[in-house]
């Protein structure tokens, strides 16, 4: 019987993913970068329990019993037992079932990459308990969810698309076990910088009040291939450019290019959407304020200080440097007051002990209160970690029942 | 003493045009193609006198005296009047002052293409004065206002920019007085079909309540020439492509290409809007809305019945045949309602005597009441005309003053 607990990050791309070369593989279109945010203020967590008395496989997400057959789920965990029988790794537990539970610490309704942490955990926690290297297999977490692969490490991450000389399919039209499992492992992620080279990013995330369904990414990535004339171009030409740039910049820690090719990409992703037919709308009035507000923002600060980018949902993260973060809080605070009605704290989170006066934004008019529902303040910080010296931190106990279930 | 009066239609594009390759002859970026909609709902009316004893050109809008010396009403004058010499027409009026009174039945704040309906009736109306033929002066409305050209006729209009071989410059870096006017004719509007070859085509405009002032689009087209990564792409390869499938579509009277390749171009306009830097952003929530309304509504009504487009603003413009009309008003006041505080009817413009009952739509939740300040019932229509055989038609008076002030 072994029992082993993790937890892994959320992360937020600077230069976007959108669109799959391959369905099964989860092979991107397009290189993408990512900021990993701290597990202090957001995580998933995962436990696994691994027994040869279990006669089967489970899985609890937020305690509540899923199938443990879902097509991605079920590759994670059959990828993680070959790898471990390949590596000689991890001994008879190969052959154990395995019990899993899984949360996150932050509302999934917040539209905020729950499935990124949360499969990078379950990739993560069970790679820790069968004695992998858990440096190798992102490529893994990656056909649990694409970005997943971003949350296995800290501070920058780039997650690369098949290089071109492994993308020719094989002449009869099939491709082979063996160039297969070579595509999988070429399209992987690594770090750029470590959350201590430029320590003093940090990171708010603005939740938008919004009750809007919106289309599924996977649907959408598909449709945007299928049917924008404009992304092809972005893929090609735009990305691979913006990714170079964008390495240089972290590595020079040059905020304004970083805060500039951040804004414009996450632009461009959503100008593709709308270019999708029919086209795809995740920017609301709200979060069209925010860009509007952060351009201001930057104008009167006298320089770039503030980065925004959106993902597939209205909410923003905003990307900064630690001195700017008070006057940028107090700042919105005043054009983004909180609902009367709020219950809980506006702003959660790293504190800072000053709150200047808030900039004077002459050209943008302060919002009706409540279209934020409140903001997460957080930094850039490291990859998954496992807590097994942590007493009483497991979801799971030693009969392999989740310790607490809701209904 | 000559008093001459015209009027001039609005035109919407379906290939859009957005960026100017020479800002002072505003040559256009790319091919662009519209419907020209009706005089009967919308027009602008310019009334203009000419005298041997006025002492100076004179301008009123909307009853308001306005500068004459504005550059781009300038040059329309003073191109008309290069012309009627070179062509000796007009005899010795080319040398008298006028006065000119302009003003359109419809309010400029409805964001409506008043410009385009403007400097067209304006350029017309004093060719007409001066005995020149109007089918040849697109080009001086053109330099007006970029779209005005295509106000210059009825059905649907091709605008063609510069061909590739008037587009070079001189090898001393100056253009010549004669490569300027050769490029300046080249870039003239076109009739494609005339409203009675497409008779059934019928246009609704959908005014959206919304006070946000709009970034202006010679502002707007500046920043997306010179920053947008994707609109070079539309521009070249995307465009020019369309409008030769859209050209098609009109002559085959083929709806469904026609509002495909609408909408399409509709979104791309403002996906290239978004991808420039800082973002432009002319549709809100409300217009999102209406494209979700309208794919659905063409979902269950099984085929493409109506297109969605629009311009630098948030109004939507909606094109659809004859037969579809009643069943998309009724559903749409449905889906949209009024305002309870109305107090003008919600659909203006062309009548129905038909009312069925409104589509229901499954996936699309009825909106707030309001958020369409009114509705106009249209069709495509032709192009300007003189008005001068319906007495007290006119806007100036036989002393040259206008016959209405406002304050």
């Amino acid at each position: 019987m072994k029992i082993c607990t993790g937890i892994a990050p959320v992360n937020i791309a600077v230069i976007k993913y959108w669109g799959k070369k391959d369905e099964k593989l989860i092979l991107p279109m397009n290189d993408s970068i990512s900021g990993t945010l701290s597990t202090d203020e957001m995580h998933a967590k995962t436990s696994v329990a691994l027994s040869p008395d279990f006669t089967e496989d489970k899985l609890w997400l937020n305690g509540k019993e899923v199938s443990i057959h879902q097509p991605r789920v079920a590759v994670c965990l059959s990828e993680l037992r070959k790898l471990a029988q390949q590596k000689k790794s991890g001994g008879d537990m190969v052959h154990w079932k395995m019990h899993i539970c899984s949360e996150n610490n932050f509302p999934t309704a917040a539209g905020l990459a729950s499935s990124a942490a949360g499969y990078s955990c379950l990739v993560f926690t069970i790679a820790h308990a069968l004695g992998l290297d858990s440096s190798q297999v992102s490529h893994i977490a990656r056909q649990g969810s694409g970005s997943a692969c971003r949350s296995m490490f800290g501070g920058f991450v780039r997650w690369r698309a098949l290089p071109s000389e492994l993308e020719g399919k094989q002449s009869d039209g099939e491709e082979s076990e063996d160039l297969r499992r070579k595509q999988s492992e070429a399209s992987n992620a690594e770090q750029i910088i470590s959350e201590a080279y430029w320590g003093s990013m940090r990171v708010i995330i603005l939740v938008v009040n919004d009750q809007a369904k919106s289309t599924s990414s996977t649907d959408g990535m598909q449709r945007t291939t299928l049917t924008s004339t404009l992304y092809t171009h972005r893929v090609h030409t735009v990305v691979p450019e913006r990714c170079e740039r964008m390495e240089t910049a972290l590595n020079e820690k040059d905020f304004a290019t970083f805060a500039q090719l951040t804004m414009q990409d996450s632009n461009q992703f959503h100008a593709c959407c709308l270019d999708t037919y029919p086209p795809i709308v995740y920017m609301n009035d709200t979060s069209h304020a925010v860009v509007r507000f952060v351009h201001e923002f930057n104008t009167v600060a006298g320089g770039t200080k503030v980065a925004y980018t959106f993902d597939a949902g209205p909410n923003a993260c905003l990307y900064l440097l630690e001195d700017s973060v008070p006057l940028l809080l107090s700042t919105l605070v005043q054009y983004f007051p909180a609902s009367s009605e709020i219950s809980v704290p506006y702003v959660r989170g790293l504190k800072y002990s000053t709150t200047p006066s808030p900039l004077q934004l002459p050209s943008f008019t302060p919002q009706p209160a409540g279209l934020l529902q409140y903001l997460i303040s957080t930094r850039i910080g490291s990859g998954p970690k496992i807590l097994d010296d942590i007493p009483n931190n497991h979801l799971v106990n030693e009969q392999g029942a989740p310790n607490h279930l809701t209904s």
